[in-house]
């Protein structure tokens, strides 16, 4: 938010309120950095050193000088004020805007202060009081209470407007059979709306050259905010950038948001309107081997409450679907692969949220193949395969993995006796498979999955294909040996 | 490992190889702190500060001073060296040991040292080198290189064997029809197993009393670690006692593991010997909110590669599970519930990991209904309630959420028409009813579910159970619908 202030050119502070114990996570320390590397002094942190934890004394006790020598070392200003004395806390602010750097100030504070019986004293941690207890509370704090009298806080100023203009975006432009990766085709699509959509801001955690967000930052370098190798927060960031109205596209190898699955989850709590794009998802990326490889991300972003989750093939539908995240309110996540892949779709084909495409279909067709991204290209060579042996079977393009068009499936499969075979490049657990079954068994739909089931090693991406089985002829095995 | 040292009584020492850009990620800070605090004085970690991050130079660039500051305020002693000089080094690490701190290494380098179209330049990172390129390179690089002789480095020192020992096991005691939060029995079966199993140590964050693992803090505190608020770093030195041969389990809330997914995804790369324990799940947890409930847990530990997933209903099965987990190696998270339970097993029945217990059946069952946790209480207690109205239906124990049992599932259901419904108390999305369906459906299975399908509130947990439609009221409803 503090950051979005710079890009709107607005005066409005941005005030953090932390916990002592919560500064032991890192992500305290992930956003800190970046504060001071941005000098933003227009962001102040407040810190309520209580000194107690849930279940024991927070670790730095009452101890402000460590706390000032952590925050100086990451680049803050720091003011050490007793948390109970309103004076100084107003006087501190007062201050706020002075010099280059955020600031925090370390209020020395005691938990259920004024309270005889709770002041200072562990084990009263989300305890709630008797109606006795809370009597006697009451009695001791009412001769001490501070009047509100003199202490009013000012109006928030009337801000200007963000510049969050929004025009008709340019046509996306393929040939069709042109070799371009959906990880390209998404800085593509940025840079493409980004003339168009001034909400448009994008995110990275050093990895823009591969993810091709930096095609953004070359033309927009004022809406591109490099975040480093520090995940949570830039899920943060992208949530703060959201709130202020703007479009936040946060972009890592899909694998790598699982370091800020708590930051998303919070944000699919509150609602916000944030998108990802995570590139290198699955054993299609090859050398990198199991720790670059995208192999848990649908699972994560499947069961994240009020999530969209998208899996386009090839550039033209990335380009469609980026479009789409663009225009819907909530979290979407869309997850982009390494290897180039043909185009498939002509420049002016719809994508909606929630639709599927059928690719292969006939009469007769023994079975309902379902699968995005790379596995789609595969089912497609295995489609040609069999048909030259004379066994027909449906195509479908799951592009929208959540919500899953399951009706246009469920109509598919009815046509090739309810029998369904899905293949993902994702561990088989909470993945395109899961969610197909998931939908579709209690109409009596048959679901067969081939999915990742081992533990991936390094290879070239066509020999992973093959030896985690989904592969074309993996795909041509399993339709056959279906009865 | 640097704590297990002084846990076993022996001296290696253990030394951490961190990147600079690395060091924007939390996690560094986490440990860094917990480091300090504790006084790792035999633990080194060496900063290779080559100022080029994957995509533009690191946010810290060659100012050693920046990351001398940090450490220092995180409590350790800091040495700056040339990391391009053997003897530097090695005179440092001569002094390793000294004082009370953990140690970092500062070490300047330079990217690509030595070969001079590469030598601190952009562009660089991950990319091969062409033949003409490497034959330059080494070319360059030959006059320049320096012998390994008089560097010998020195055999590490034969250790003594750590403290592992492991006796029988006593038994589990609980009455029928106890009411017992499975979170505390958790807490019930660490004190029970951890005088017979030394190799058993706990970790929390700072939940110790609302996950119970107080109760072996208690009785065994040289074998407990205190993280704080710092879940990454907690997964990270479960990891560390793993290697060590120690059985670590780590606890907090289930949904703040969410935090550590990076740390849990990497763990099961290496295939460690991990046990988490996750507390609070789902909305029965009642007034504390979204932001507390475990709802997505299911979901990511499912999709770790070659993890175990449990989830007991009662104090009896959640105490064989933690021997079991015990006894398996691997990662394993088992999901513990807040609301007390009554005791609906004998004490000497076996819990196996992959097994499922089959609580009610009669010829004639309508449907089978597999749940777990909270929701297998619900339906027992919809059981009844259905027999009343003539109507039977299975109900099965699916403790074992991966490996599932699906045999058993599979015979029951063939027993009810092929038809089952699941209850959890967990989002639709990559939780019991997808682990089912995905298993199922491919032999003809109908698999219905009830599972929490919208963003919940703050409530009474019997009033959520009802509220999102996972209570026994709710699965009589379902199971009357079905034809």
């Amino acid at each position: 938010m503090a950051l979005c202030a710079r890009l709107d050119e607005l005066d409005y502070r941005t005030y953090v309120l932390l916990g002592d114990g919560e500064c032991s996570e890192g992500s305290v320390w992930e956003a800190a950095s970046l504060a001071g590397l941005n000098q933003l002094n227009n962001l102040i942190a407040l810190v309520d050193v209580n000194r107690l934890g849930q279940s024991e004394p927070a670790p730095l006790g009452h101890n402000l000088d460590a706390f000032k020598d952590r925050f100086e070392a990451f680049g803050w200003r720091t003011e050490e004020i007793d948390g109970h004395d309103i004076d100084e806390i107003l006087e501190v602010l007062a201050a706020v805007g002075l010099g280059k750097q955020p600031l925090v100030i370390l209020a020395k504070t005691l938990k259920g202060a004024g309270i005889s019986f709770i002041q200072d004293q562990e084990g009263w941690h989300g305890r709630a009081l008797s109606k006795e207890e809370a009597a006697r509370a009451i009695a001791e704090l009412q001769p001490t209470a501070k009047s509100g009298v003199g202490h009013a806080i000012p109006s928030p100023t009337q801000l200007p407007p963000p510049k969050n203009d929004v025009g008709p975006y340019p046509p996306v432009n393929y040939k069709l059979g042109d070799m371009v990766a959906t990880r390209e085709a998404f800085g593509n699509a940025l840079l493409r709306i980004g003339g168009a959509d001034q909400r448009i801001v994008a995110l990275d955690g050093d990895t823009k050259n591969s993810t091709y967000s930096e095609k953004f930052l070359k033309k927009f370098p004022a809406r591109f905010t490099e975040c480093y190798i520090a995940e949570q927060n830039m899920v943060g960031v992208a949530t703060g950038f959201a709130t202020r109205g703007k479009v936040p596209f946060a972009s890592t190898f899909a694998t790598f948001f699982t370091r800020a699955f708590d930051q998303i989850r919070v944000a699919g709590i509150s609602q916000s309107n944030l998108k990802l794009v995570g590139s290198h998802v699955g054993v299609s990326i090859g050398e990198d081997g199991p720790s670059q490889m995208g192999l848990e991300d649908l699972a994560m972003m499947r069961t994240v409450a009020g999530s969209t989750v998208l899996y386009p093939s090839d550039a033209v539908s990335t380009e469609k679907l980026i479009d789409e995240m663009a225009a819907h309110k909530g979290i979407c996540f869309l997850r982009t692969s390494r290897p180039k892949t043909a185009v498939l779709y002509k420049n002016d084909e719809p994508f909606p949220i929630g639709g599927a495409k059928v690719l292969r279909q006939a009469d007769g067709d023994k079975v309902t193949v379902v699968a995005a991204g790379v596995t789609l290209n595969e089912a497609l060579k295995a489609a040609d395969s069999l048909k030259n042996e004379g066994i027909g079977i449906t195509v479908i393009d799951a592009y929208s993995v959540k919500p899953l068009a399951k009706d246009i499936i469920r109509a598919a499969a009815q046509k090739t006796n309810n029998v369904i075979l899905t293949v993902e490049d994702h561990y088989a657990e909470g993945g395109i498979g899961d969610a197909v079954a998931g939908e579709l068994s209690a109409d009596g739909i048959r679901v067969h999955k081939l999915a990742v089931y081992e533990l991936p090693r390094s290879g070239k991406p066509q020999e992973l294909l093959a030896k985690y089985g989904i592969d074309a002829q993996a795909i041509v095995n399993k339709v056959k040996s279906l009865r």
